[in-house]
């Protein structure tokens, strides 16, 4: 509310009096510092006593959510009120429904429909927004770093602490060490969106101006997008569709006629990742469509002005191309987002190369158990079943002989299925596989064997993708097992689990992905 | 249609052959260079030919129109499809529905609803849009200078030619001289509307943050609008209704409570061009809903972090005041954009400080008649009768004694009300002002008893408002007129009218405003 004086054909002065309305704490007004790098702490916040169901939840465990994507709504969305303090921690003030975002690119989908202002996402928990990005985790004082900007642009970092912290970053664009990307469009916010609109309108408009020569005018609309995944199919679809119909028809013909449109993938064939009849059907639409396929392609450089690209040639050499082109999408795959990469690297059981290894329960490996959890892009669950060799063989081999015979090789599948669920489906043969792995028909696995056997299994399971999907379902996963693990708290000290290790285990099951289809 | 070649599996090349597919100038592929500047002149765009409706208007005289606003809106909306070869000129693509910014800058209408591409607008003329920005006329080869922009910032300018040209292109900020006006947000763009925007929520994101001291929560929060006019009011007032409701509920009540709104206006009262009525009440609701209202006050500087203004303190002396704020709306008035001040300069009768002045009939005054035309701000009608006074006694003296008996005044009456229509409320007590301005009494009026007469009813009109309404009746007059002229060209022609003077006269009376409410 506007309570301030009235100012009438007046002067404007400062009344301190309406501050005395908001009961609010010491602490949110002047924090404390202190941590590693002495940073002021947020141990409370501006409203945490503006009413009472919010100074409630000052009692409650701090859950601190990074990131405002999928993974985070999910969880938010699945959270009861009440069970935690939450505080969202996201350098955007919004959601983005990301699917949708090459067909707003192209203009066929209102951006503002695609949006969503975080505080109102998390209204419902009493949450808070902190506006800021994510720099560093101190695991030991459970503190996060973050880093606010003034409207100045005067960088400011802060600690918020935590007692238990969800990453969900989300990724950055793979570079390959390609240069420069710098002339390159990336499609990842609603505002890549609005600047790929532009710039596909601007070039339409150089196009068609008198002073264009042909060979420019040819260039201006030739568009061409690295990566033959689902972003970049999406919008090389999207883009041919923009040229079929609606405003195009308000250009020249001349225009309209030298539009070309190519996709240029490193493998074989475009959405790889997906199942062949998906692939194929999208192959034979671009060719239907004149969308021009470059496969088996790297791309080396990019040019302001054009995209060169190796591929072998008839001989077997690889030879080098060049498009012309004014515009370029980058969409070649994820990588660690600065974040991530920092987590990870305070972290020695952490190898992945592009996103941070959680257990079947989401938790990061190697962080304190039942604290650090990551979803989404961000992260990974772990496929290695051999690295759990001896935990397993410790707990199936019951009478300690160092072998596992059927019987304990069939309890220790139940624990592989349990740890690893995504090695379900290649573990259904349980007898063929014993047999097939005891290569010494001694009707039991030694060490050795069962090394083997762990090892290719582990192979066979493909990782999960890093898709809205699956980022949205393990956010709704984690917020559901989280209000578990509060409510049932007092009854899991009594039942003697007091430390947050077995916690998780005692609550829930692990995560179980369920493909509901794609809209590629 | 993309008919390019499809390059499956292979690496892309051009060909040419699909330029055979449509029909096309040399010239619009090459223009001829000419004009003072020798410049590339378009006399062939690149869709002239692309079918039989496009070749017949080639022959048609060529109309190009300067803006893409409301003047420009109004023109090709009632223009007949067919009588002209039409081109718009403007640096924008799209049009913009104005009045309804102030909404959209608070978030409260979508951008989208309220833009619509150009090209799509001047279809149905089979119109085309040169995307570029007006530079400067060339009155005497009726050649416009336009700078287009290549996609890499390069400047290309050319010639458009013309047959008759309308100047729509609008009207800047006035400055008056006050510095810092670049930490002003202006309104005149939906770009512009889009930075507030974002701006409003920055600045309660940056006054949420724990490390934010109170001093600068309630600078963060201190919104100011310089300008009583209807832009500053509306903006105010969605400011206030942006802060009553809605997403203000997820922000700590803190940031609600330390929220101030100011207007400063340098008259006595806000909307003072409006009725009192409309000012009164705009002022009461201020004053109920706490917006703090500065009237009679100078602005004298804009800094990064205040306004600073001056007002006569209770001693008549000027004091200075600062209000600390983040966010300062310009909207003071409007001053000429470069081209109608380039033009202006051209033309020595044009005397205007803020626009171009036109006849009743929207002729630039000291342009070729009947071939430069201005609407709304960029224009304003003359409203001066005495610069008429010798031409109006040599029509209206038809016994030549070089005075004005009565029945001679009544004929000059009508002759004001043709030439100057908006004089007509001030003319209708016809005798009245006879014997009024009569000074000695003979019953008749000498020169110089006329040249007082007119002088003084010239100061009495009021020129119209640069309002959107006032620019869209200008342009659906002017389409209308001009339509009329081309169709009745060679009836005009067989009337022993051969020259653009009196066309305008025979085809249409001049225009004629019409107030339908203000949308403030």
């Amino acid at each position: 509310m506007l309570t301030g004086a009235i100012f009438l054909h007046d002067a404007f002065t400062y009344t301190d009096k309406h501050i005395d309305g908001v009961p609010v704490a010491p602490l949110a007004l002047n924090p404390e510092r202190g941590g590693p790098k002495n940073l002021p702490v947020v141990k409370s916040y501006l409203s945490d006593l503006e009413d009472s169901e919010q100074s409630e939840l000052c009692e409650k465990p701090h859950l601190v959510i990074v990131g405002g994507g999928w993974g985070a709504i999910g969880v938010i969305n699945t959270l009861k009120t009440g069970d935690y303090h939450v505080t969202v921690v996201s350098p955007e003030t919004y959601t983005t429904f990301t699917p949708l975002l090459p067909s707003a690119a192209v203009g066929t989908v209102q951006i503002r429909s695609l949006v969503e202002p975080l505080r109102k996402v998390i209204a419902r928990l009493h949450g808070h927004l902190l506006h800021g990005k994510a720099i560093d985790l101190v695991m030991s004082e459970r503190l996060l770093e973050v880093e606010t900007v003034t409207t100045e642009g005067e960088k400011v970092n802060i600690y918020v602490p935590y007692d238990k912290i969800i990453i969900a970053v989300g990724s950055t664009a793979a570079t390959h060490g390609v240069p420069g990307l710098e002339n390159c469009y990336q499609l990842k916010t609603v505002g890549d969106a609005q600047k790929i609109r532009q710039r596909i309108i601007d070039n339409f408009e150089v196009a068609s101006l008198p002073t264009t020569s042909a060979e420019e005018r040819r260039r201006l609309l030739s568009f061409v997008v690295c990566g033959g995944g689902p972003t970049g199919v999406e919008t090389a679809a999207e883009m041919y569709d923009l040229c079929q119909e609606d405003i195009m028809n308000y250009y020249p013909k001349m225009c309209r006629q030298d539009v070309s449109i190519t996709v240029i993938q490193s493998r074989e064939h475009i959405l790889n990742t997906y199942s062949e009849a998906i692939s194929q059907y999208a192959e034979k639409k671009f060719m239907h469509d004149g969308v021009g396929l470059v496969t088996n392609a790297r791309v080396a450089a990019v040019t302001p002005t054009s995209v060169i690209y190796t591929k072998k040639g008839a001989d077997g050499k690889p030879e080098s191309h060049e498009i012309p082109t004014n515009f370029v999408l980058w969409s070649t795959g994820i990588a660690m987002n600065p974040f991530v990469a920092r987590l990870s690297s305070l972290l020695p059981n952490q190898v992945h190369r592009k996103a941070i290894e959680v257990d079947a329960h989401l938790r990061v490996k190697g962080a304190p158990m039942g604290e650090v959890y990551a979803i989404g892009d961000a992260s990974t669950i772990e496929t290695s079943i051999v690295s759990h060799l001896l935990d397993l063989v410790d707990e199936s081999d019951k009478n300690k002989d160092g072998k596992i015979d059927f019987e304990e090789w069939e309890d220790m599948v139940q624990k592989i299925k349990k740890r690893i669920p995504m090695s379900e489906e290649h573990l259904s043969r349980v007898r063929e596989l014993f047999d097939l792995y005891d290569s010494d028909a001694d009707n039991s696995l030694n060490l050795n064997e069962l090394a083997v056997l762990l090892q290719e299994i582990g192979h066979k399971i493909t990782a999960l993708p890093a898709t809205a999907q699956v980022a949205a379902q393990q956010g709704k996963y984690l917020g559901r097992k989280l209000s578990k693990v509060a409510r049932q708290r007092s009854v899991l000290a009594a039942n003697g689990l007091t430390t947050e290790a077995g916690v998780d285990e005692a609550v829930s099951s692990p995560f179980r992905y369920l493909h509901l289809g794609s809209l590629a």
